[in-house]
């Protein structure tokens, strides 16, 4: 096993895009089974490629009808690649995050010994991904039971079992497919189905490093990493803040919020926030909310979730960083700090990186694809390209009705978003430099 | 004068915004008289105030139709606006830049002495405040002959003089107000128009710094400034990037390129690619350039002239670090270099600053003013904001229709483009600073 992982890392600029390419191929296939499909006869190759990269990239846009287009195969086909398409990217992104949080270590605390190669512990290697597992099971397993009992005391019987795992899984993994035609909007206001989404949405989305080191020294904290604090601080600003601006937005659209007496909007404002920076799941009409509300939605999704999760985006700690920096340039400061430690240059470099490449492979895709759907309005198209680069699923209601140019343009755009991130975080972990060191450097993950 | 340098040296940050603020007030007092207006009565506040903005802006945006509505007075007041802006603009811009480059000249050649308080030399700032009138004088008289000469073989006679005059003055502050209510569309196939004023934009564009290194030490290109070579270079690059994408985009369509014959598209298709950074003026129809060329101009925009220019925008020098910013960081390299020099952290910070600031504040004003002119396309109405943020002045032509508090924000956004990247720079300037040398290390004026 030693020498499988050291080959891995040794080449996870190979293996990583190989990987979610397989998972592809055998979805596609698997989907293009008269099997997989509830009707008569068989899914084009496009609707089959584009479903089993927008569930193996865990993103959760749909160009068919989930429910309706796909057997019970067909879904179980689904869950799978958002399973394996979910624990490959945790898993990579945590060896990854421990070989470079392990140079970092080095760095840091043994500023005065000799470089040291880095090798990975096998014990570590196994203990974190024996960890990744269990705490997805038990993630999964909980939200499923909820959302079971729940679906049951709808009626809906035996096929409770199947709604709950389905949506359990899709959720923690932040894929956001879901097994009903207007998505979660029939259980809008029901805070037994939205809050278990919305907390595997959170969790899923915080990225394993934030996850090991809450379950490690979650009472100390004041030993947290200033990435641990940075991500948490974060997502809750980014969390309170979508729901006071969907509420503020949509308070009275008759169509989304305006539809529910006051005290029942909170629910699905605070479910949009959680979900628009990661999750394919909608609770309220996207395709009907403002053009305030999808612009916001569409910063959500450009931010993303936390590094090393299933979320896509530029990622929470970039997003600070950037910010940081912007706060500390225009108040003439040298050093950038956050939470009492200096972000080195190499940081602002890799969070500027990160943050423009997806900004110009953003705006290129918004450019072909406005070339391919001349008919729709430009927000539309931006909205629908940054759902699919950020691997978040959302969509106006436009992914049934694309051409098929467009809908390779957005599989393209999963995948790069999905696997590009990665790569750059693996270039980065396997780059060797030597520095100077004036202070001790804090080095959030970024990208 | 010298009390007078060092008083103003000491607070830009008051002295910029109040000049430009009186200078406008000033225009808008004038504007508003009856004399001003060709037709009977007085021109509303917000028209007033609007023009004077985009006049001592150099943005070039007009409400009105500018050859149609104002005397040959208000035409004069306008011209007035935009020489005193433009030379505002240029002299305050020299000086801090030349304080700047003091400052860094102290750093990298003067490294073993001890810091030096920065005093400027009073014959420095006379010299440099000679050079930059005999610039303006020099390339303004120039060009108003050239155009003069041509404007009197189209019959224009005694007019000729005044339409030299004013198009050269408006062109070489990039300006890019007309005195043709189609701007110079007229003129698209006539080189001795179209070069004149592309030329004017051009050299007006690159900034004193650049001017005052290519007159003194012109021909030794090996000693030029790693900001000289990045202005020059970068400016190459997106005049002939520009040209080829006009052509592309434009060549058949009938309502712009492809009216003139194959070997007339050129011409346009060029003087679009110079002016679209800096410059209102344009010699095919805006609003009939298809959504590609669109977007294109808004890229262009964006990124706009050279920096302590008359031009607007993130600046060339921005845009080129931040390329070689993400080309080093993709191919793992420990330090950015450009043009054999390394380009220090601080530098990087900067210019992520000022392209995020843009980007923040432009999407703000893109955001606001959609709710103002809801029936107006999300393209128009960003490429509107751009090209008053980035004081541009091209318009797709919605700007006579807009709804006032849709002038009043871009009068705010033309204000605050045009002195924000000044304070920036001036606040930069003034900062003291201390630092740890590894290399020499070039600091390319950014923003
Ligand atoms: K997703
Ligand atoms: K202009």
């Amino acid at each position: 096993m030693r020498a499988k992982v050291k080959a891995f890392l040794s080449q996870p600029v190979r293996v990583i895009p190989l990987g979610f390419l397989a998972a592809i191929l055998a979805g596609t296939g698997l989907l293009m089974l008269p099997v997989s499909q509830a009707g008569p006869g068989a899914t084009r190759l496009t609707d089959a490629a584009f479903t089993a990269t927008s569930a193996v990239s865990v993103t959760g846009l749909a160009t068919v009808d989930t429910p309706v287009h796909w057997s019970t195969f067909g879904q179980v086909v689904i869950l799978a690649c958002i399973q394996i398409g979910g624990l490959g990217l945790m898993t990579s992104a945590v060896l990854l995050g421990l070989l470079v949080s392990r140079r970092f270590g080095l760095r840091t605390t043994l500023m005065a010994r000799a470089e040291h190669s880095v090798a990975l512990d096998l014990g570590d290697v196994r203990s974190v991904l024996l960890r990744t597992l269990a705490f997805t099971a038990a993630g999964e397993l909980v939200i499923a039971a909820i959302l079971t009992a729940r679906f049951g005391s709808y009626g809906y019987g035996a096929h409770s079992l199947w709604l709950g795992v389905f949506h359990s899984v899709s959720a923690f993994n932040n894929a956001g497919f879901a097994l009903f035609s207007d998505s979660i909007m029939g259980f809008a206001t029901d805070p037994w189905i939205s809050l278990p989404l919305a907390a595997g949405t959170i969790l899923g989305g915080l990225g394993m490093p934030v996850v090991f080191e809450l379950t490690r020294r979650g009472r100390r904290r004041r030993r947290w990493s200033v990435h641990t604090k940075m991500t948490l601080t974060g997502s809750a600003i980014l969390l309170v803040g979508g729901t006071v601006a969907f509420l503020a937005f949509e308070w009275t659209n008759p169509a989304t919020l305006g539809q529910w007496p006051w005290h029942d909007r909170f629910l699905p404002a605070f479910f949009q926030s959680a979900v628009a920076r990661t999750s394919g799941f909608n609770s309220i009409d996207v395709g009907a909310m403002n053009e305030d509300s999808l612009l916001a939605t569409i910063i959500l999704m450009f931010i993303g979730g936390g590094s090393a999760s299933t979320a896509g985006g530029i990622k929470v700690t970039t997003f600070f960083v950037l910010l940081w920096v912007i706060w500390a340039e225009l108040r003439g400061e040298r050093d950038v700090n956050a939470f009492r430690r200096r972000i080195g240059p190499a940081v602002i470099r890799e969070a500027l990186t990160v943050a423009l490449v997806f900004i110009a492979c953003n705006a290129f895709g918004v450019f072909l694809m406005q070339h391919f759907e001349r008919d729709t309005e430009l927000t539309a198209v931006m909205f629908e390209v940054t759902s699919a680069f950020a691997t978040v699923g959302q969509s106006t209601g436009i992914t049934f009705d694309l051409s098929d140019p467009s809908k390779w343009l957005l599989a393209i755009a999963m995948y790069t978003g999905r696997v590009g991130p990665v790569l750059f975080a693996a270039s980065l972990a396997l780059r060797t430099r030597r520095r100077l060191y004036r202070y001790p450097e804090t080095r959030p993950l970024v990208g």
